[in-house]
């Protein structure tokens, strides 16, 4: 089995190539491969298949997505779960691609890199841009909210925070210090509790259309980074100041640098870096017994 | 740069195949390389380096071992530090030579693998064994202690300890259950001061000759596993069941499970397992990119 290892502002995953999808990943192969010290270790898993060759009556509208993009990104969490989308994971997915071949892309006159290509994922087919200075951009969908108040409680500290889903849940809460959350060891409590949890973003504004932000991602604890997160964080930003239409943010997260814009028509778009840096071969014996 | 990704008992370890001792390993790449979001991640590194190659000025004591030992482990730790000696990465890295040819071992009439041979260490030569279960004993050298008496203070608990040495400081001390010691998430206090620090283990008796620890490393933390912790902890249950010259005691870590024996010149054995899961090739660009 072969790997890839690579990371998105330090939201590390294992990129999986199955192009004509023969794996059997089984949620014990994903835990032992993500496990930190007894496997490779990772946030996630990337698996890379055909979308031609995906199961049609396992995964109906992963299947329907194949007449518009040719790979599937089959996202699985640390822990086995199977996931829709990661902001992070979607560009390392794509410098995949980039680096095998796998898509066309082309240069600008100057030589600097330049094409834009779509990805299958379980939350829809997402469009996505090699730029000149090698970062990607994906688009993220639209987002909804900020709306609400709900209280956000650290040790040591009580605020309020807004609701905003960028696909997934989020509670956005400002803070004039990013120490001000304490060290997060524990789940920030929720009032009124969100019915499906949320990740908790700690945002602070370092200037016009500059924020940096800590999160904690519900189920995992403090992350480097969060793609999705940092998006509610910049619609939360952005309301704060003064909705508007279009806007271009920049969000520091502790893993790097992270930009945010909103499209005239409301698309979400996340902007950052990717990093492959090694690959290999798992050995058989070692998958054979964690299946 | 090729490398190897295994493990001990979940103390995990990147071998660096560098045979004829070209590689220019920085602290900086170490501490890339063992970045668990950034890099492939691990406790530590494991140069693989024929000790003839070894530069004479720069590590006397150990180019003098070439003779002894045909095969020197440069192992450094996470944070870019060059260590003396680690007793599970040196299991790894004996694994490592045997499935790569580069010791010869044999087999037992019923097939299974048999063998010993020296390893060359900064602090010494240390012979390794492969058994017909593929766990390796390493030789440990002499342990010091158990003397005096330190008082270790967690969060809701004070206890008192003995120091053993076994290579590195270490203070063991015994509780009922091995929850008593809490989340350790900080150092435990230890009275009088260790002038060099010590890492310290939570020690509970199982039965006979068996028992089970926790660790908290100095500069680390907890860990799922340390060697000469496991060694010490034997020793002094050893001595708190009343001293013999000869024993064998099993040490259950959070990692696994490891066997501590001291033989009837006083040599400590350390027994376990050693897994090697993956293989692979880093990215130049990154590498060169950290160095």
């Amino acid at each position: 089995m072969r790997f890839v290892k690579g990371h998105g502002t330090e939201n590390d995953f294992i990129v999986l190539p199955d192009f004509d999808g023969h794996l059997d990943l089984t949620p014990a192969l994903v835990r032992a491969l993500c496990d930190r010290r007894a496997g490779l270790g990772a946030d996630g898993i990337l698996r890379v298949v055909r979308t031609e060759r995906v199961d049609s009556e396992a995964e109906p509208a992963v299947a329907a997505l194949a007449p518009q993009a040719e790979w599937f990104m089959d996202y699985r969490n640390s822990d086995g779960s199977v996931a829709e989308m990661c902001g992070n994971g979607v560009r390392v997915f794509g410098l995949f691609l980039v680096q095998s071949g796998l898509v066309l892309t082309g240069h600008t006159a100057s030589g600097a890199p330049s094409g834009a290509f779509p990805v299958a994922t379980r939350a829809g087919a997402r469009m996505l841009t090699l730029n000149p200075d090698w970062t990607l951009t994906a688009t993220m969908g639209r987002a909804e909210g900020p709306e609400g108040a709900v209280d956000v409680v650290t040790p040591g500290r009580r605020g309020t925070g807004v609701s905003v889903s960028t696909g997934n849940p989020h509670v956005v809460t400002f803070v004039s210090d990013l120490a001000e959350a304490g060290p997060l060891l524990e789940a920030p409590v929720l009032t009124p509790t969100p019915p499906d949890g949320a990740n908790v973003e700690f945002v602070v504004e370092r200037g016009p259309a500059h924020i940096a932000m800590r999160v904690f991602e519900r189920g995992v604890g403090e992350t480097r980074s969060c793609g999705t997160g940092a998006c509610a964080a910049a619609v939360a930003a952005v309301a704060r100041a003064g909705d508007r239409d279009e806007w271009v943010y920049r969000v520091d997260v502790p893993g790097g640098q992270l930009q945010v814009s909103r499209t005239a028509d409301g698309e979400i778009l996340l902007t950052g870096p990717a990093v492959l840096l090694a690959s290999g071969e798992l050995s058989q014996d070692w998958v054979t017994s964690r299946v």
